[in-house]
């Protein structure tokens, strides 16, 4: 037996949304697509999945491409499948959501790639479903935000409170009170102070901290506090 | 133009992960498959993608099929594409993870498609990747309950805080001490007392409660604590 008689081939693509955070704006990266149909409209960084590929090492590929980088943090979003999505033909599309520290990327592929980082309030409008895509992602972003430390992917490995809260500041686009803030943070006992100070600071030097990584993994499950601590047996699921 | 000389079609599979829950077990809805290869043995139900099908109503037609049920609680877990994955084709799964409460299914549906509600600690080895899948699922499923109160999908409307004790004994596969469950939970603020109690209890009744949709809504982002508890304006993204 070499084929499914009832299946109709379809084609894959792999489409990357990659935030970045500049200390002040969260932006994306965008291409202006350079083939039809569409071509010169605005379009999120994808292509075709290739037949000896598996879907990750694809999305590492094509971020690679783009960015010059290499272990970039992604995750899969979604698959967006609606039939007439593609005018060209039946293409579901399988979107990565990935976070870079803006300051690590390789300029000369992003310029290569006639890319652009963009702010979230200064999106343009972008070919096919790929707002859907970005508006998921967007959401996505600040439900992972509200959990998890996941927004310290967009940082240094150090940074500072004030640095965080901007971070924190900039996805939920509301200003956020600095006490509250500071106070619920370092209450969950996350973060480690490094003993470092900020030097580039303007005012006065920022102690520097960085994520505790063990205890975020041991705490990732026990949010509703009924669950005892430690449930590292059940993680490694 | 009509094609995309680049790109090379696939087969697009949907698989769907039904977890049950009987009241003591978390439990799996599986099936033998019934077509080559891998006649005969464990596997998730699953089918293709139709040409004129947008994925989330495949995913819906398979668990009607086989469950005969409509608007069960379903969302996309993954997609598995690893080369080889199916000796057959190279085929592309997107996995659906659905919820149901297993006193809703119709019977005849379930036993037509000669599928089997199984425990997880007593799971067989299912085809292809299948396990790598229900294994995900497991984790997920730990992971939302730990988060939110997912679980209720698993039980009826109204429910004992006993009830839903069990069902997290039962995701966890642990006990959980009753009165620092109980506290935590009606801390929350998401259960509603109905003023109703279970009259099938072989103790003394107990309250039965349901959730406050509502209130679940509004506190959905603000686990952390820092941000404004209403960010209804934020989940509209």
């Amino acid at each position: 037996m070499t084929s499914y008689p009832n299946a109709s081939g379809i084609i894959l693509a792999l489409d990357c949304i990659i935030f970045g955070f500049d200390g002040k704006d969260i932006k994306l990266l965008l291409i202006k697509r350079n083939f039809e149909p569409e071509m010169g409209k605005w379009s999120l960084m994808g292509g075709f999945l290739e037949p000896q590929e598996n879907l990750e090492d694809g999305a590492s590929r094509i971020l690679h491409d783009l960015t010059g980088l290499k272990n970039i943090y992604a995750e899969q979003l979604g698959v967006y499948g609606n039939v007439g999505r593609d005018p060209v033909a039946r293409t579901v599309s399988v979107v990565f959501f990935a976070l870079i520290n803006i300051d690590d990327q390789d300029k000369d592929a992003v310029r290569n790639h006639n890319a652009s980082w963009i702010a979230l309030d200064k999106l343009p409008s972008l070919i096919f479903d790929h707002n859907d895509m970005v508006g998921q992602a967007i959401e996505h972003l600040r439900y992972k935000a509200a959990m998890h430390p996941i927004g310290f992917e967009l940082l240094a490995e150090q940074f500072t409170i004030p640095q965080l809260q901007k971070l924190y500041e900039a996805i939920y686009n509301t200003p956020i009170d600095r006490r509250n803030f500071s106070r619920k943070l370092l209450s969950t006992g996350l973060l480690i102070d490094t003993g470092l100070k900020n030097s580039h600071s303007a005012t006065k030097k920022a102690t520097l901290y960085k994520l505790d990584t063990v205890r975020y993994k041991k705490k990732f499950n026990s949010f509703w506090n009924f669950m005892p601590e430690s449930r590292e047996s059940l993680m490694s699921n």
